[in-house]
């Protein structure tokens, strides 16, 4: 048999076969993406950083199923400034950062909105590593669907270690959380950084974990999409998404690195909500659909 | 004749009678805001700071002419993170800050945004220093407003030193630039920090510099009130709305103050707008009078 002359052996660099997974993944969930929709296509802009590399964004804007969905790809080598280096534990040097990144925004506010990220890091001098995760914010909470979220993401770090859900889902709870609103994003999923060691191993790891997000999330838009809401829904969803846009801005690392980065504003902020709200210290009604989820907010659980 | 009680002498302490004009100064502007708004009231919290102090947050909302319009008073004593500290040049320490900071975001897309702020802050060692300023951030041009509002400053300024205006001036538009976007966040102002030595002119400037924000404002209001608009300008202001959350969420220094302080959320993100969008990578038409606008946020003027 002939190896197809478009997929790397085994033997390419490590960086080439996971910017090679990395893109595949992107077209895979694009193209999915696109029939769950039934309605809009995902747009394309390819672009190039201004110290090196470029990226591939790709949006798909009212749609059928999603408001906004953007699955961004980059690949880029920029010098990091002394006060980045400090965030990152590096001393003032070039790094390569390729990645996957994802934020979908449903129109129905009882589908919940999802992130999902893979990255690779390597400092021009010291330890390469992996990071990603994802996670779910939704606005109506459905037990089933958070259960089936961390059941399956679960599933894929079980093939790899028994340490790594529990670990992951600790992190997560950790990282997605408005310090400003003593409250966490949504309800968790799995967040890892700094995943240093045996590279191929972990490889493989972030590679079952890229390839479960459809899984772990496509049967959530299936059940909910035929779910009624009304403005009074919605209007809860546009405020909740403010939360959402605090986070980005104010705490997300991934943010932050591409914006100090000199990174592509558009590609890195299409993670915010096509639509938004703030109201002035508003509080859900006591027993409400509403005040259920901020109990789940302020109280992360476990979900298996 | 017999001073009043509720008055302060000039002998009081200047933090006191800092604290009385400023408590002065929300209450004149939003007993006028009330007026021109003509439909609906400013609401009030009155809130305690988790270390010292509090404040009195008062917003309008869903008004015949404002959409949103916050103003808030707060006089806290926190104490400074390491890295807080550090940004203010100071050594790890308690401060004393008391201010007035508002926002007011228009219904129309014909009338601009608009944000004030003055500040007094007391260092436990170190040097008091003052801060403030005021800036416009139109969706649709008009010179006359930009000129109007600009020349209002400017002979606040002049009253007090012919070198302020053009200094702060100056400082406003380096202050209120939207780095990642490479634009400006509106069409300046005033902007100061930091103004020490003689405390009590200083004083007096800043009296003066609050004072003239409703001459500089209203008229503003009072000529675009009837200017029609339909669909497409708004969407255009709730898209421009978008950058307004970005700077305020990654570059305010009041805001990240306040979050980095465990000030009340509620009232350091009452500046955010009521509602928002953002869309991936719009461009407005050429020699359209949304490009127009973009074309004076990527080059400030001279307005006077």
């Amino acid at each position: 048999m002939t190896p197809s002359p478009n997929v790397s052996s085994q033997k390419a660099p490590l960086r080439t076969r996971v910017e090679e997974y990395f893109r595949g993944l992107q077209e895979r969930i694009c193209s999915q993406l696109e029939v769950v929709d039934g309605k809009a296509a995902f747009k394309a802009d390819e672009w190039a950083h201004a110290t090196g590399g470029g990226g591939l964004t790709r949006v798909l804007e009212k749609g059928g199923i999603f408001e906004k969905a953007g699955v961004n790809y980059s690949s880029t080598t920029s010098q990091l400034t002394k006060k980045l280096a400090a965030k990152l534990n590096l001393t003032p040097q070039k790094v390569h950062a390729t990645g996957v990144s994802l934020v979908l925004h449903p129109q129905s506010p009882m589908i919940p909105t999802v992130h999902m990220n893979v990255r690779y890091l390597e400092p021009e001098s010291g330890e390469t590593w992996f990071g990603g995760g994802m996670d779910l914010t939704p606005y109506y909470l459905f037990d089933d669907d958070a259960r089936h979220f961390h059941k399956t993401l679960k599933g894929a770090c079980d093939k790899h270690d028994k340490n790594f859900y529990p670990r992951f889902k600790f992190l997560c709870d950790g990282y997605f959380f408005i310090r400003h609103r003593n409250e966490s994003r949504g309800i968790g999923g799995i967040f890892f950084d700094y995943l240093k060691g045996d590279l191929e191993k972990t490889f493989a790891f972030v590679k079952d974990a890229g390839n479960c997000f459809l899984d772990a999330y496509l049967p959530l838009v299936d059940r909910r999409k035929k779910e009624p809401w009304g403005k009074a829904e919605k209007e809860w969803q546009l405020i909740r998404r403010g939360r959402y846009a605090e986070f980005n801005l104010v705490y997300d690392r991934g943010t932050i690195f591409g914006l100090e980065t000199e990174g592509r504003a558009e590609s890195i902020l299409m993670s915010l909500p096509p639509e938004v709200q703030w109201r002035y210290n508003l509080t859900p009604k006591p027993n409400s659909r509403e005040a259920a989820l901020l109990t789940i907010l302020t109280h992360p659980k476990d979900w298996i």
